[in-house]
């Protein structure tokens, strides 16, 4: 296998963008990439995207991006998996180019979910649950982590105000992120004191809706020469319907994925100097720290209120907000933390900066920990 | 880059599965390939599918059908390529284990459309094509089929009588088969008295509705023994507006991904005993025999009216009854067509075997050939 190396990144800002249709933001995301990387000689490109099937009534996008960039005759490629997408569409990115199939790949993910109808945007994100068992009963994404929240904060004696650090945190570290929707610092008494959106989730725990594209370019590592390179990815599945879980407060797949990760990576957890954790809620992104081995079961929510999140803390984590305050569009999501902590590796990451960053873990779940996708990236 | 193997095939029939849901049937078909190849120690699935977010309402199948066969844990993809969704998820399983990041991996495609609205139908196979620019003029799949078919009557002076004989060779093959939706002969002359979708176009030129899924379990060939192994897999885009194509009666993406693949193979046009091409249409099958390099352009029909492409003709083509009457349930019909190339190179195709069959190819369109996936097989 070859070493994969991340050449170039290129974000849209997180938002609404009411006046662009996905080939545009798409395009966007990969001119910056192509201009990052002072290349656009790709060989094939993965398009990762969630929604577009209710939300734009479109299809078929590996092929509609071949064509809006120019880059007619390509290989192209269209994956989804729920929130998990762009890590996922990552994974496979990497693959092509290390197994030396394919010599230069873009992966992007793209999402656009404010001109759709709140109930199409609500319709989309329940489909990432079983429509038969599970979003057939009525209960919302929201609902579900709810229920997760409740069963942490009893059986771990967790409180309330710790589990909503974890969005204190983002919205402070995303204040110096150009791309993020929401740059601006709250405080715990506001997050606590916003409405429910399920009790005992507040809604300023949970991901907005927004708009926005990222992309990362992909070469062999000889010849991109120094600079960020992939040291492994992983994608891992769990039982599909929580309910039917034998413990519901462990992610299986975040586990598995992070295990074959670091294993092939030949990293441990110490080595991680900066991570990008999936919190869509507050509760799926403590659970998730503790499920990639940072910390025990049962003590993520007091370890990000004792401030080991922190830019300055133990472990920096989501160092651009985060899915609650960069933003979460869907299915570029797993591009965004990807490209984020290859802006951090490669020192680039301007006000949000973590001094000296080596090694760096972007973790990405689609549906309620069905799938996981983790990849752990390297300064070379 | 290790040998591919296809070491089983499962396919349900093609036809209306009111009882059953996407998951059963893409688990009949995984379990019959799981039987075939004697084994179900697999470590990633891919599954390919079109139109679930419209059609029943869910998205995230990687994860559904990796708890639905009881492979919890495993990675699992999902792709999207419109109806070349299937070849092109086969393209990245091979990609997978010949790379050595996977030793076994199934590829498995399902659809279900007969439960769904006939708009939500219509809907879902017009977003192939561009929806602010295609399908916003309200122009369907057929209409555009249409107007190739028109346009390629006149400029080569092909018969229409000549282009429909590609269905009829289908259905007379699809007699054979028990997997086929409409396994009975159907005459030239009942095809050209059939409604005309759009004209010149006729319904029985055009494939129907259906449901279907269908799987293959990829293996290093060194394990596997001899069989049937892939030669090679190659996918390619093309301008993705038809309107905008230099050349409206060429398919670029046939010719760039046939070329590809028979270089990769180190075989050419005269080493192909078995031909499964993507007659959505009979035109959209013409045209692709001619860029698939079998005859010159413009000589398709008539190399078709001649019985070329009978079972014992020079190129015995979709020989289970093709999209036509083998059936056409988008996501799944790239498996389809390679699980049939596998059993006749197997010589398990039974009634409808071509004798001595040593090498086959499989070639596929998403959209009106904006995406073309091609993948040849070979009797080791």
């Amino acid at each position: 296998m070859r070493r994969v190396a991340v050449a170039g990144v290129g974000l849209t800002g997180v938002g609404e963008h009411w006046e662009r249709s996905l080939a545009d933001l798409y395009v966007e995301a990969a001119q910056r990439a192509f201009d990052d990387a002072g290349t656009d000689e790709i060989d094939a490109l993965y398009v990762s995207n969630m929604g577009s099937a209710v939300l734009q009534r479109q299809l078929h996008l590996g092929a509609m991006m071949a064509d809006a960039l120019g880059k007619r005759g390509i290989a192209s490629f269209s994956v989804e998996a729920a929130s998990a997408g762009g890590g996922v569409a990552f994974h496979e990115g990497v693959r092509a180019v290390a197994s030396g199939l394919c010599d230069c790949v873009l992966v992007g993910g793209v999402e656009k979910m404010s001109d759709a109808l709140p109930e199409e945007v609500a319709m989309t994100i329940s489909m990432a649950e079983d429509q038969e068992y599970v979003a057939y009963t009525g209960v919302t994404n929201y609902g579900l982590c709810a229920l997760l929240q409740r069963l942490y904060m009893e059986r771990f004696g967790a409180r309330a105000d710790e589990v909503a650090m974890l969005a204190v945190r983002g919205h402070e570290h995303a204040e110096g992120c150009s791309h993020a929707q929401y740059p601006f610092k709250i405080s715990v008494d506001r997050v606590l004191a916003s409405p429910m959106e399920a009790d005992p989730v507040h809604s300023l725990e949970c991901s907005g809706i927004g708009d926005g594209a990222a992309a990362v370019l992909l070469k062999p590592a000889e010849e991109a020469g120094e600079g960020v390179e992939v040291a492994s990815t992983a994608v891992a599945s769990d039982v599909f319907h929580l309910t039917e879980r034998p413990n519901l407060l462990t992610f299986d797949a975040v586990r598995l994925a992070a295990d074959k990760a670091y294993k092939a990576a030949g990293v441990c957890t110490d080595d991680v100097d900066v991570l990008e954790v999936h919190d869509d809620t507050t509760i799926t992104g403590v659970i998730s720290i503790e499920d990639l081995g940072f910390v025990e079961k049962g003590k993520g929510a007091a370890f990000v209120a004792e401030g080991n999140t922190a830019r300055g803390g133990r472990l920096p984590t989501n160092t651009f907000g985060g899915l609650k305050a960069r933003g979460n569009p869907l299915g570029a999501t797993g591009l965004y933390q990807i490209a984020e902590v290859a802006l951090q590796l490669g020192w680039r990451a301007g006000k949000c900066q973590v001094p000296e960053a080596k090694v760096g873990m972007a973790q990405s779940l689609g549906g309620l920990g069905s799938t996981c996708a983790v990849a752990i990236l390297r300064r070379t």
